[in-house]
């Protein structure tokens, strides 16, 4: 018996709903299609009867706590509308909290919504029961399409001014680089994403550097990261040198945010982050060439071991007793944004 | 009649003192010379001296709080002492903190002595009555002949997992750049901070580029950043080049900064700082172009205004109530660090 809340995950693809017990238990999981082009009332109602039906079905177990929402976006936290979302066309104008808290009636008894950005409840998700489980001072990086972020403090994540804290995906690392669609140059997710990564395999394939590559590309309809990343554990030496580079710009963006902001530790999560193996080592390489804060905290052995349990239970111990700087992959997987949603919402009720 | 407490500035050539009351006046400062040659026992004795005889004299207009002093260097918060200096030799193995409290019997009457990086002090200073009063969270760069940094987040420092946060001055701005004497090639303050302006200024006469610039290194015994600034005033261009080439780099690195903590507001003081019309136009052009967050959140006027104090008021207002990332002038100068050694020995009493 515990008290419970839901965490929502409404990305542009799929609407996940969960039940999470406060002591970090999944006690049921709904997936749902977020069907955008019916628009956010639509959508809305869907993931609301979802939240009813779940937290009705769990009362005679605990007490329901509220409802946290992940959105990939920039939110407005106090009005609780999305200011910004390239995945959620029509949201922008809607009052995604209020018409929340209206459906349920939530507002009546006592529970609490709670709008958050997906990044933010990964990360949140992932010091509450994944990779930094127990470490107060960490950050997430999401390497998929782009690179997103999450900062949590003192176990509570870092907002910043107005919500905008974590965009690490836009620090330059080349001043003079390749053009973003932000309309800067040499933006760190121009290097160090899945986007990079097939950027980059294109460009090798254009010079005719790379013909493992070009055959894969003109033979499978769904080439990309992926492909790349099996070429390269092959041995295919254009698609390594691909994952080597992209490690180089991580570790030197990771150079930079270690100098700054000095965390226990840094977990990276994504689609791209179990391409480990592949971008790890030129990443270390950067990071103790590059931090100064990095190599007077860095742990004597590399941390990549293959099981993630294992490694995630040694840089834990490492982090907080010997006051180390971990670099370490997620633990959670997507479900790190559904824990941090449930678990945010108990947090500010 | 109010409480007080005392500030010390440990410089390498400099030791200052001051009493400063809890509600922020200055009440008297002592500048001495600090003897490093004549090693930590004895530069303690006369900094302890000065403490007594100050608390001493202002015990009758309030309780004597606790002394904080400002360092150079790397410090051991838990331990009080000083992990790495590049200005005091001879200090890293010498219980700063221990010592003052036994020399001052200051663990017997309730005061404390707090040990903190100068930059960290400054930063506070700064956010206690300089130009971000009353602005929760802000961030201080410190451009003299290296880049220092202080974060401050909710009022107090931020220290990060073992107080070597705001290493601003190493993050890597040119993966290729110039050599650092931190190992790393790019640094930020290979590009930003005086001695990057006088090798910038070498480099333009070797190439016979700024007969001007020869003209003063050949002729001045004390050439350096100040006279290129003075050279840059009158109108001539390969100075002028020179500091917009170091506001394009500052204004990357804060890109950077803004990007991933979202403050509202950074505070840029030191010995360069004051040449601001010379590199602020080219630092804004940057972070305009390359911080998405700081296009999103920039002030609608330039904030160059010439009145210092006009224009802390004014950015204050537009931190505060309209949200605005403000990148402005340090108010307090070398006083900063004193404002905010004092006021740490206050907060964490």
């Amino acid at each position: 018996m515990a008290d419970f809340s839901i965490g929502v995950d409404l990305g542009g693809t799929n609407l996940r709903i969960a039940t999470v017990s406060t002591d970090g238990q999944l006690l049921e999981k709904v997936t749902l299609g977020t069907k955008t082009a019916l628009g956010p009332n639509h959508v809305i109602s869907e993931m609301c009867d979802a939240i009813r039906q779940l937290s009705e079905k769990y009362q005679k177990e605990g007490k329901f706590l509220g409802a946290g929402v992940g959105i990939p976006g920039i939110v407005d936290l106090n009005t609780g509308m999305l200011r910004k979302s390239a995945n959620l066309s029509g949201f922008e104008e809607y009052p995604v909290r209020t018409e929340i808290e209206r459906r349920l009636g939530i507002q009546k008894n006592g529970a609490r919504v709670v709008l958050e950005n997906d990044a933010n409840v990964a990360a949140l998700g992932e010091q509450w029961l994944g990779a930094a489980r127990g470490v107060p001072n960490m950050a997430v990086v999401t390497l998929g399409t782009g690179i997103g972020g999450g900062i949590v403090l003192g176990g509570k994540i870092w907002h910043g001014m107005n919500g905008m804290a974590g965009e690490y995906g836009h620090v330059t690392l080349e001043p003079e680089g390749v053009p973003c669609g932000c309309g800067n140059r040499g933006c760190a997710e121009r290097y160090a994403s899945a986007s990079a990564i097939l950027r980059m395999a294109k460009e090798a394939i254009a010079a005719g550097e790379a013909p493992a590559l070009a055959k894969a590309a003109s033979s499978d309809p769904e080439f990309g990261a992926q492909s790349i990343y099996n070429l390269a554990m092959r041995g295919d030496e254009p698609s390594r040198r691909i994952f080597r580079t992209f490690g180089r710009y991580l570790g030197i963006m990771l150079a930079g945010i270690v100098n700054v902001l000095n965390l226990d530790m840094y977990v990276l999560g994504g689609g791209v982050s179990p391409a480990w193996d592949a971008f790890a080592p030129t990443m270390f390489d950067e990071l103790r060439a590059r931090s100064l804060v990095y190599a007077a905290t860095a742990p004597d052995n590399a941390l990549m071991a293959d099981s993630r349990k294992e490694a995630a239970a040694l840089v834990q111990k490492e982090s907080i007793t010997a006051r180390k700087t971990i670099i370490t992959r997620a633990l959670l997987g997507s479900d790190a944004g559904l824990y941090g949603a449930a678990r945010v919402a108990v947090l500010s009720s």
